[in-house]
Parts: C-alpha cells; sequence; structure tokens
C-alpha cells in the first residue's frame, strides 16, 4: 500500500482544503495553491498545508488564472517539493486543463481531480496528455455542504463518504492504489466506476434531487406569508439543498448535461401524466373530487375517486414509494426500518440533553433522530430511531423514568 | 371559552384517535365511530374514546360504509351521547357528506372537519346544509406522519403544529370558538384563513412538494443499486416524504386539482427553462462543459462556462436561494439562521447521549440536530444547530471537554 508523502492541492476551496486538513495529522506534507493568493493564504493558516516557497514551481505570475505555474516546462524541480500526488480541487471548468498541465509538470507524479461529473473531464485528459494520462485517476469525493470554501473545511468531511474513481484501461494500477489509499487515509470508502456509469448515477442521486429542490424552492419567491407559515418538515427537507451555491451548482449540472437532461425528461413525463389527471379532475367538476357535483352526496362508494385520473395520481405516489425503499439508510446497506420512539421533549437547554443521556445509561444505541419542528410552540416532539428489536425496551425504561412516551 | 364537554369523533385513523387521544386526559369524553368497527375497537382500546351504547345512534346499520348512522332522523337523542362537537376525521372523499349529515342528526352541535383542502368541502356543505351550515366550522391540522391508521395516532400530534381554520361570513362566532378552543386543548397553533386562501397555500407548501419528492423517486425505481449507492443526505431528505399513503395522497391532491395544477405547470416552465439549457450546453459540445471542443484548454477564463445556458441554470439555483430563505425555521418566525457546530462522534451506544449530555452541561440549547448518515463506517459527524452567540462558547467547551470539533 503505497502512501503519498508529499500533496500537492490545486484549488483551496471546500475540498481541496478538507484534503489537507485531513491528510497532515498523518504526517503528509501538503502544499497548498490556488488562482487567489489569499484564499490558498486562509487555508494555509487553517492548517491545510503549507505554500511553496519562494514561488519556484506554483507562483502566481503564470498569465493564467488559478495561480499555478504548471506552464512552465517540465525539469529538474527543486528537492523537497516535488508531489508524490496532485489532488486537482478546483472548479469543474477548469479542472481537465490543470490536470493535464500537472501531468506534464511533474513527470512522476500521480494526478487526481474531484469534479463532480467525470466522463468529459477524462476524455480530455487522454485526448491531451498522451501516456502521461496512465498516471491520471479521475475521483469525486460525495461529500460536501451548503457552504463553501475553505472556512467550511473539516478534516473529516469525507469520512464515511464514498470517493468514487473512475480509472479507465489504460491507467496505471499503481496510481489507482496512490488515490485509493489517500482517499481511504481520509475516511472515505472507495469506489470504483467508469466515467459514464458515474455520471448516470450522480445524475440520479445528485443532480435530480437538487434541481427539484430548487424548482420547488423557487415557488415560494413571492408567495403570502401565511402560505409559507404553514410549512411543516414536508417542505423543509424538500428544500434543503436549494440553498446550495449558483454558480458552483450551474458549473455542476452543465457538466452533466446529458444524463441530467434525460433524467429531467423522464420526470417531465411524470410530471405530464400528474398534470393531464389534475387537470382531468378539475374538468370533471371543481373543485375536483368526483361527486362534487352532488353535495349532499352520501359520502359512501359514488362519492369515492375512484377513476383513471385519480388512479394515475396514486400510480405515481406509490412508485415514488417504491424508488425510495431503494435508497440506502445510515449504514449503507438496503432499505433500513428503524422502529421510531416519539418523545415529548420541553424546549430548553438540557431537556434533549437529558432524554438522550437517559437513553445512553439505558444501553439503547440512537440510529436517527428527528425534532419536530414546532412554529410558536417551545415544546415538541422528538423521533428517536432504534432497531427495532430494542423499541419496546427502550419505551419501557424511559417511561420509568418519567418520560413521555405517547403510546 | 367554550370546552366541549362531549365530542364524536367520526373516522378513526391517525387524525381522528389522535384527537381522542389528546381530549380525553382534559376530562372530555370522547364518542368514536368509523367504518371499519375494527379501526374503532382498535382506537378505543388505544385510550382514545368509548364505542357508542347500542347503537342507537352511531350503529352500523345504515347501509352506507361509514359505519355511523347518521342518515336517521333527527329528534330526541339519548341522553349522554349528545355530542357538543362532531370532528369528522374521514378520508377527503367522504368528508362533505358526513358533515351534512351530522350538522342534520345532531342539531345542536358543531361540527368541524380535518380534510386538507377545504374550499369544495365549503361549499358543498353551504349548498346543502342551508341554514345549519353556520354550525359547520371548516378546519384542517397541518400535522401527520407518514404512517397512516390509529396505531400511528399520538395524543401530541397536533402540539405546536397549525391547525387551520376556515369560517365563512355566515358561519356562528361561538361555533369557531368551540373548535378554536379545541384545538389548543390538542396544542395546535390556530391559524384562520378564507378557504380558498388555505388551498392556495397547502397547494404550494405541503402538495408541490409531495409530488415533486414522489417524482424524484419514482426515478430511482430500477436504477442499478451502485447508483443509490452513491446516495447522500440530500437524496435522502428530497424523498423522505415520497413514502407517503398512495391513495390517502391520490385523494388529497385530486382534492385540491386546481390550484395544485396552477403550481405544479409554472414548476413545469421553470423545468422547460432548465431542460433547454441543459440541451443547449449539451449541444455545444458533449460532454457539456463550454471548451469541451478544446481538450488542452489553459483552463483560464476561456474555458469557463459563461454563456446563457449556465446562467439559466444559476439563476433556476439562485430563485432557490431565495425561495428557501423565505422558509420559517423551528419557532415559526422568519428564516432562522443557527449556527451549526460539528463534531465527530463514534456510531456506539452512548457516544451521542455523552455528547448531547456534554452540551446541556454546557448550558446550551439545542435548535437542531443532524446526524450524517454514513455508509459503511461506524463514525459520524453529527451537526448540532445553536443560536449564532452561543457557537463559540459551545466550541470551546466541546474541546475542553475531549471532543473532536473541526474548525
Amino acid at each position: 500500500m503505497t502512501v503519498p508523502g508529499r500533496v500537492l492541492v490545486v484549488g483551496a476551496g471546500l475540498v481541496g482544503t478538507s484534503v489537507g486538513l485531513g491528510l497532515r495529522p498523518g504526517g503528509t506534507d501538503v502544499l497548498l495553491a490556488d488562482a487567489s493568493p489569499t484564499v490558498a493564504a486562509v487555508a494555509a493558516d487553517l492548517g491545510a498545508g503549507r505554500l511553496p516557497a519562494g514561488g519556484v514551481h506554483l507562483g502566481s505570475g503564470s498569465g493564467t488564472d488559478d495561480g499555478t505555474d504548471l506552464d512552465g516546462p517540465p525539469g529538474p524541480v527543486r528537492e523537497g517539493d516535488e508531489p508524490d500526488l496532485v489532488v486537482v480541487a478546483a472548479p469543474p471548468d477548469v479542472t481537465a486543463g490543470l490536470v493535464v498541465r500537472a501531468l506534464r509538470r511533474y513527470p512522476r507524479a500521480v494526478v487526481t481531480d474531484v469534479a463532480s461529473t467525470k466522463e468529459g473531464v477524462v476524455r480530455r485528459v487522454l485526448a491531451a496528455a498522451g501516456e502521461d494520462a496512465a498516471r491520471y485517476v479521475g475521483g469525486h469525493p460525495m461529500a460536501g455542504r451548503e457552504r463553501s470554501g475553505p472556512m467550511a473545511a473539516r478534516g473529516d468531511l469525507f469520512v464515511g463518504r464514498p470517493w468514487v474513481l473512475t480509472p479507465v484501461p489504460g491507467t496505471s494500477p499503481e496510481a489507482v492504489d496512490l488515490v485509493r489509499t489517500t482517499a481511504g487515509r481520509l475516511g472515505a470508502v472507495v469506489v470504483e466506476l467508469d466515467p459514464a456509469s458515474h455520471d448516470e448515477a450522480v445524475a440520479l442521486v445528485s443532480h435530480l434531487p437538487q434541481v427539484a429542490a430548487s424548482l420547488v424552492a423557487a415557488r415560494l419567491v413571492g408567495a403570502p406569508g401565511q402560505a409559507v407559515g404553514l410549512a411543516g418538515q414536508g417542505l423543509r427537507d424538500v428544500t434543503r439543498i436549494a440553498a446550495s451555491d449558483p454558480v458552483l451548482w450551474a458549473q455542476i449540472l452543465a457538466g452533466n448535461a446529458v444524463p441530467l437532461a434525460r433524467q429531467l425528461r423522464l420526470l417531465r413525463e411524470d410530471l405530464d401524466r400528474a398534470l393531464a389527471a389534475l387537470e382531468a379532475v378539475a374538468a370533471a367538476g371543481a373543485p375536483g373530487l368526483p361527486g362534487a357535483s352532488d353535495p349532499a352526496a352520501s359520502g359512501g362508494p359514488a362519492g369515492s375517486p375512484t377513476g383513471a385520473p385519480v388512479g394515475a395520481l396514486a400510480r405515481l405516489v406509490a412508485e415514488g414509494n417504491a424508488g425510495r425503499a431503494t435508497v440506502p439508510g445510515k449504514h449503507g446497506d438496503a432499505p433500513a426500518v428503524w422502529a421510531t420512539v416519539p418523545v415529548l421533549v420541553p424546549d430548553r437547554p438540557g431537556a434533549l440533553a437529558s432524554l438522550i443521556g437517559t437513553i445512553g445509561e439505558v444501553g439503547v444505541n440512537i440510529e436517527d433522530l428527528r425534532i419536530e419542528h414546532s412554529p410558536g410552540r417551545l415544546t415538541g416532539v422528538t423521533e428517536v430511531a432504534v432497531l427495532p428489536a430494542e423499541r419496546d425496551r427502550l419505551v419501557r425504561e424511559l417511561r420509568e423514568r418519567g418520560w413521555s412516551v405517547p403510546d
């Protein structure tokens, strides 16, 4: 297992700085470069690495806007600054160019990147780098935050997260091994995929939900306050990732245009079916319930919405059930179904602490925890998710200790 | 302030049973009726109320499928079973009919319902009930769970949640007062809206996110396991409510067809713009990045995606930012921005307990808490949300106590 002794991080944003913060405690020498000298200095100040000495190899005078001097001729590099691994953690639109230049500049280094789409970057590198491309391993750590920049970085950003590597037939196994080891030292779970499969996968599980969240959130602009005042946890969950950075995400979405457009067209077909069903219901009798034309209807079977339009809506929701069931739970295995224990918790310092302290005493592991967000009230329900086999014991123990656990 | 001494709950599902469970501890006499005698018996067994004696007024022999004998002629009712308030908590498609019959059957009772759309129900009741309609108050408790049925009921289901009342000009103020008091005793925050405004609001904040979640989740059906294996918290959040009951939700969506279709058409316009932008990017050069036709491009400004299509994507995400910022936080006031403190927590019994116990000792209130779900690893990051003013102190105190709090 090869471990890189020196790593050059090109791009000291959230991901690059987090790589530095995560590798340095293990003794890796981390060099930092960024198009913005200020950003690089902030990352260094945070402890993510050191700035290259004297600008010999990584000065900012190259005339490019990436703050690196990767365009210089390859040749003898100063002892002590030759990296074993270059991690290009720059914006997606400049990634391929930087990878190619890093391969040329450091003829013995392995080069990887962190761009969130891979087929385009890999193709461009293969086309431009010739046999140097054997030292390039495409990568994508599936970790991120709503915030960006070095100040948001964390050395544990990648802990437990998938880190996809996309080697191709010509990639050197030693290069793959080095990147795999590095990702592993950052706590990531390495997954290998071919570049096209990676891009299809992230279009589905990352880019599609981002667009959907943005589409729903965009509808809230200008909505009456009384409307959003009724929002519950559902709307909050669906729109959470709509807070993401617009310029970065425009690049990410554009960089995966073909697979993402394919997913969005399929989604639009389902949307059009739902819309047609709603319009058919509306046409059959405002405000939409079959039987609405008979206001004093008995409420019996004759009034039930059993027509084809309502069936189409039920099918959509049922398909959503099936899709949702495929989403892995906390430990990465198939649908995790926890048992849920609701507990009434006053909203004051120490109350939740006391609850969870009690659960710890009882010896039950908390798999997940959801605090109900309650407008205007200072008491809420906390739902504690535990292994189903532990549910009954936890309920009993909590009640014995005076907690309010509804049936 | 009027308090109902006796409440008849028609429909012993999640909401009806929760009403009974919530009212009985305060001394209210709760009668239960349901189309299914088994469901009614389960609700009674759970402690939500009692079954009407002898089927005199609420037998199951009426030939309707709702299990109530509301069709009988009004007249002297047996002493002890005349309700002050009838809560119709039946499926939306039978609600209006049951309200009308309850108004006739109990000429002194106030009648309310819990259907999730209001304009249609109110219109049908007004058209059919004549002057009796003055005793009807439309209602909608904004509380629910992914699960349904009496077994999922909780007496605190409504605590801190909005409960919308939709009185109209002819509604008796005393009737509104009685329902308001009842909702208040269940812990709900009462909001008054006219029926149409209510329906517009829930189309936006409840039904639109439900459809979006179902649409995204439906795309996961049949996806390769390696793709959903890459799913992160974003996909989990966006699709959580896609686990909802298909038949119930088809009724809810159909019942609000006109406002919901309007919202979905607006969303589709934005979706079409996003699709057009992606297709333009793809046409300009697969795999989508402007400049892709020049693989060895410098990576400088010339390669940046600055064209109109990428701008359109950035605008969509930016609009989503603005919309997301309007969503109220935990306490119902304008955008709650908590400060977040990340803490590394081993995934074993007692570890989270110990963390939260420590936070309690420090005297900081936990506003929210998010456990990062990490596939394949037994250590995760817990993000603790606190008031911004308390952040620095919490970080310091946690570190002093040996917790790993990344910068």
